[in-house]
């Protein structure tokens, strides 16, 4: 609509300098160094709802961090849209590798240079501006709900109670989460499932004390070498995971589907270029969309032990660490998964050490049906704005509350990500391209004036 | 003698505060921030020297940290002791392991705690109030040099130079040194062996960026699993060293040698009790003690990589690193081996990851014949001090600049080492006893005075 072209172009450097000023509050939900941070951020999250036309919106405490939660509703019987999203982003280290400061958001190139520029406060905040451009230019057709929480990068612990105790307050006809990616702006797309996750981490311990490696080296079981050597054995020659029982309840995708996934443009020689890797890596007999979308993977997210300073230090270590998370599908169950990752660990524990495996958290796979109205509202939004109809994808990442939502609240969830691969999310110079987030801003109208019309 | 005894005892306290000055002083040479402070060290053991009655001292500087040079030559027709130590120390952490400040030394149930207590300062210095007690005593009958260097824990990787630059000052009869242990205080022991050493840090690097787990996971060769399988690797099923032609230039040690090495007192259980170990590991077809004396060991000193911090960060990390040493025998060269290794690690490099190798540092293995004037003069010193004759032990540590010594200069290391293995060298809370202290300082006399005899 000409109206919404017209507000936006007129606003949009505040729109832009608004999500630089969220930016730059450091909302690290998984470090406790921030939780008045993260406190600063939501009253932060609840003055801009406010300002873009929400009528209500309460912080809600938690054990963890604050949930902010608003809404517009204009006439209850019209439909209504939960826009969920989330605050808080990951830690920003490792630090050195930043260009520029995490906290201190540059536009460099067309990209908005920060931590949390696409994941996710420049991608819900599109939410937040769409709802001013339509309360601004009275073209809102649908109640408006907004669910924005403040520990999405830590597996949303104390989201579903939240959940269980508001179903009233939540009740909605659809979930709307900008969260994914996009194939690429020529090459738009929507997420049609996130996979679950399961996260452990893993200590290992040799003897007592950190040893003098000379004096008991070759005595003494090395904590590294055990955890390396169970770590080792988590995948087998084919890259296929052999903690037992991992596949039990994995839908296999059928060979349609298989075959219609093919058709998403991939180039695998961009893409090892992209990462600059000589080679790929992956389960064999899965081309690199199924293995990111498909197929269900173990990851060492990070691994400690010893010294690992500067120079040389001749030492046996006590103990040994690594952080392990494996991404799941359908109809995998992230408890059954954690389960079984911890019983393998502890059970693989080599004689010498103690193994002691603890869960971080974990979130169910989840799957949007494409014949839904939901699906088709977005599609058409997209196909408006991008001039082209989207490709459904299977995405790799993890939203965790995704398969609560529907459970409690008893609706489906619609992903219309503007994001792209290559946004360095979770990593150093994270990055969410200036033209992607006016896109988002200037798409999602349109998925609440064509879901309003479809839900007639 | 008498003389020795008396004068020891009137000065024994003021002998342990000077003592604990000097690891008060943080003399880390692995880490660059403490430059100032071996400067400050090297600047106080000269000034202890000269007290102790050197008449020369010089600091020479090196490229590293600087190295301490004193005499005291009575007579050149006298055989001529060069007493060769370390005022360097090992990092100290892990920190939150002390119960104290490692350079606030604490005296507790007679055992000096302190970073450097055993590990050389408390060693070293036994000699320096050695000489005080021969020269004060007007008994010394050896020309006395000491080279108290400050780069032993990082390799002594300056001081071959210096020792090639400086052989006539070097010159010398024999070397000694304290900076090994004994089986216990009842149980008196001398070290005829150090084992040599080869070091080397290992990179792996995956993608050229850390990544999103989710989004990319599945898809890219992780570098931790990917140096996971290289180290899970390197020892087979019993525990046998896997490097291509590590074991090929071993000196087998004979029935008869282990035999004798069997009669050292050890007790398996209260070894694995000591260091809270269910099991103890090594070698197949190894005693502990050969494992840790005559056989050649791989461990890793460090490994990292990725997240390490609080909570859990779901990223597929660019580098994941190892620090990795060996313990190397007769006849094995430390060149030839870190060539080796580095071959081993780069020539395994799984697909989609680059492996670089490189070398920290080494040192040749070396062994003190037992029917040498130097072993004979330290075991009948030991034997009037302890009233037991000491019994000669393969140990398992590293002194990487003793071959090049023998080489260089031509003469025989003896090692008279006063520590224990439980002293935690390397590790949090080292400590030296008291009662060790002095008694090393009581013992050192008798080893000038006999090898004196000895060598007329």
């Amino acid at each position: 609509m000409q109206v919404w072209k017209d507000y936006q172009e007129q606003h949009k450097d505040r729109f832009l300098n608004e999500l630089l000023d969220l930016l730059r509050i450091p909302s690290v939900s998984a470090r406790s160094e921030h939780k008045a941070d993260m406190e600063h951020c939501a009253e932060a999250v609840k003055q801009r709802l406010l300002e873009a036309g929400a009528t209500t919106v309460t912080i809600y405490p938690t054990p963890g961090h604050p949930i902010v939660y608003g809404e517009k509703i204009i006439d209850p019987a019209k439909p209504t849209v939960l826009v969920y999203g989330h605050y808080d982003v990951q830690p920003a280290d490792p630090l050195e590798l930043w260009h520029s400061g995490p906290f201190e958001p540059v536009i460099k190139d067309g990209k908005i240079y920060a931590r949390g520029a696409c994941d996710d406060k420049g991608q819900f905040y599109m939410h937040v501006k769409a709802l001013e451009t339509m309360v601004a230019t009275n073209t809102l057709t649908v109640n408006m709900k907004f669910i924005i929480e403040g520990e999405e990068e830590i597996g949303s612990p104390n989201l579903a109670t939240f959940v269980k105790e508001h179903k009233a307050l939540l009740k909605a006809d659809v979930i709307l989460i900008s969260d994914t990616a996009m194939i690429s702006m020529d090459t738009p797309s929507i997420d049609i499932g996130v996979r679950g996750l399961s996260y452990i981490e893993v200590e290992v311990t040799g003897p007592n004390r950190d040893l003098h490696s000379g004096v008991y080296g070759g005595a003494v079981a090395n904590p590294i070498t055990m955890l390396a050597k169970m770590i080792a054995s988590c995948h087998d020659e084919n890259n296929h995971i052999t903690i037992p029982g991992f596949y039990d309840d994995v839908v296999e995708s059928t060979a349609a589907e298989r075959a219609k996934m093919a058709e998403a443009p991939h180039d695998d020689a961009a893409y090892a270029s992209d990462l600059g890797v000589q080679q790929l890596w992956g389960e064999k007999g899965y081309t690199t969309n199924e293995r990111t979308g498909i197929r269900p993977t173990l990851e060492l997210n990070g691994i400690w032990g010893g010294y690992t300073g500067e120079g040389a230090k001749t030492v046996l270590p006590s103990k040994a660490f690594a952080k392990i998370s494996t991404r799941l599908v359908p109809n995998q169950s992230s408890a059954v998964i954690t389960e079984k990752l911890i019983q393998y660990f502890q059970s693989q524990a080599p004689a010498g050490v103690v193994v002691k495996a603890t869960e971080h958290h974990g979130g169910e796979p989840y799957m949007t049906p494409i014949d839904s109205i939901e699906y088709q509202a977005a599609a058409k939004a997209i196909a408006t704005t991008f001039g082209k109809e989207p490709i459904p994808v299977r995405g790799g990442g993890s939203i965790p509350i995704c398969a609560l939502f529907e459970k409690e609240l008893g609706i489906k969830i619609v992903f219309m990500g503007f994001g792209l691969d290559s946004d360095n999310l979770h990593s150093p110079n994270e990055k969410y391209d200036v033209f992607n987030f006016y896109k988002g801003i200037a798409t999602i109208p349109y998925f609440h004036q064509f879901y309003a019309d479809m839900k007639q």
